[in-house]
């Protein structure tokens, strides 16, 4: 599928659209030439830098709002053929220690999206970001989208309902919907102050700070999206009828151990870096979930995607990016 | 089991504790030697009701609280052996006319309940009413607990996440927790005004006052719990460590179309009644998640439990009730 015709002269609003995965998808939206809206409160925590559109600023609107401010989005929905929503609350360990804010950003204002698309604009098509995180421990491996799902976070709960309101606003009321249940999601422009999205950030930064960095036990097998395989998919799933309703696992290009990740790191980095293993923290291991990897035939079958960057080329790219960009990340 | 003596001088508190199952739960525990608190709101389309523990006003405490009401909430589970959570918004129709309210109540009190237990009171054993409503539209029948949750209303969804609060307390924090999916609860006390709990209230009531009830299409297969019979299950789970972190389904005696429930209601009616067949009003059909029973092994070999209520006898008790007391239903 080649999707950037959908997207010529339509009207796009992406949610988190300052923070990594948004302002990548802007990024090729505008390549496409479509007309993008981005909305994001940067919250500090969060994911969204102004950094991110650098050499984009002229090509996007950008409108400071939090998704939990009703009469914003209520506003900013009308109008637009797509809303990529993105903006959410990722950090596991925040979820817990702040389990309210996460409800309010993760449900409430899920809900609240959703209903103003109802009131002021029942056409546009909606794609969510979810994550592979509602699972919790797999009974079996790869997951599958028939796989229960047995959250292990407050997190997980709270995306849980945030995706299903999509789900059943398509199904009620046509507003039509896809939920993506995203993977570790690596690239350009990720967040590596701290681990708040993928722990795979602080690796970067150390590495990048050619500092040691630590790997936890290492034998877990995780899976890993390279961003620009994630937009590929979440254009496909806003240019397809088919995937309305539905919810699809992205996944990696291969599973791969926490320790082969490291090494691969290293590899990237042209053979230069170092890192510990030690054993996990207990507030970690408490909502850890054992060994993850997708099973993406579903979202492959029916809109034929699959990972084209390999994890080699992605971490090169990825370190590449940050090296030259550091400063403008910490 | 027995529980009877589990509770004996035991101090608990009933959430919704003014509500069918709420207060007749209440009247079991203080015949088994409880100390019971019952929290309500008494909010007028909820199922709350003075009347629902006449006779048995010096034997409880009541306090009046919403339990949204953060503050209160955070007092009231002190010192407490025992919580049952019932308090919950029931109809599916309002979930989806006022989704706001259906998420503050089954979702954000929820967690703040639970928040309030981890700091004020990390000892205590919850149970949680939860609802097969988040099934959605059964893959297969007997519908046990490994069926995909795919909510087809804001309800459902609510009351998953709402669910999944107590299941991720209990394993992350020790805050003993079990839910129980209830199905179609019926007997003394239940909500008869109106349909907000189950549809047959309203059967009951029309039949009671001599009017023709509504029965849409007719087919459909539904199982029917007598409220002695979700007492026995919330007491047995309350009572049970092994309950610990379950989710376990409640069922019927057995499955029956609705058609049948209405011939069966007759006879016990001495065989007066009438009722028509209509189809369903259109914004029901939506939400309509077809035929449903559940299995119910998974509690019936972990603790016993099993309906022991006929339907026949069941509708008996209940329509005898409602003969009585009729006026203080409407």
């Amino acid at each position: 599928m080649n999707p950037a015709k959908s997207f010529r002269n339509k009207r796009v609003l992406i949610t988190g659209g300052l923070g990594f995965i948004g302002s990548n998808t802007a990024r090729r939206l505008v390549d496409y030439g479509a007309i993008v809206t981005l909305v994001d409160s940067l919250i500090p925590e969060y994911g969204g830098s102004l950094f991110n559109i650098n050499g984009l600023e002229d090509r996007v609107q950008v409108n400071i709002a939090d998704v939990r401010d009703r009469h914003s989005m209520a506003y900013l929905v009308q109008e637009q053929d797509y809303l990529f929503n993105l903006a959410g609350q990722t950090s596991h360990m925040d979820s817990m220690e702040d389990p309210y804010t996460d409800l309010e950003i993760n449900c409430l204002a899920q809900l609240s999206i959703l209903e103003a698309c109802r009131q002021h604009n029942p056409g546009i098509k909606v794609v969510f970001a979810s994550t592979r995180q509602m699972y919790g421990k797999p009974d079996y491996l790869p997951v599958n989208e028939k796989h229960l799902l047995r959250p292990v976070d407050v997190n997980g709960i709270n995306k849980m309902a945030g995706e299903w309101y999509h789900i059943l606003y398509n199904n009620v009321y046509g507003i039509r919907g896809t939920a993506l249940r995203l993977t570790n999601t690596y690239g350009p422009r990720m967040r590596i102050k701290d681990a708040r999205q993928t722990f795979l950030g602080v690796w970067i930064r150390l590495l990048v700070q050619e500092q040691p960095f630590e790997v936890w036990e290492g034998q877990q097998l995780r899976d890993f999206t390279f961003v620009e395989d994630a937009i590929d998919a979440l254009l496909f799933a806003a240019a397809s009828e088919r995937a309305n309703g539905r919810v699809f696992n992205l996944g990696g290009e291969r599973p791969v151990n926490l320790k082969e990740l490291a090494e691969l790191m290293i590899a990237a980095n042209n053979g230069k870096g170092h890192y510990h293993i030690r054993s996990f923290p207990s507030d970690r291991k408490r909502i850890d979930i054992g060994d993850y990897y997708a099973d993406y035939a579903c979202i492959s079958e029916m809109l034929g995607w699959q990972p084209r960057v390999t994890l080699e080329k992605g971490l090169a790219l990825t370190l590449d990016f940050f090296r030259q960009h550091l400063d403008n990340y910490l």
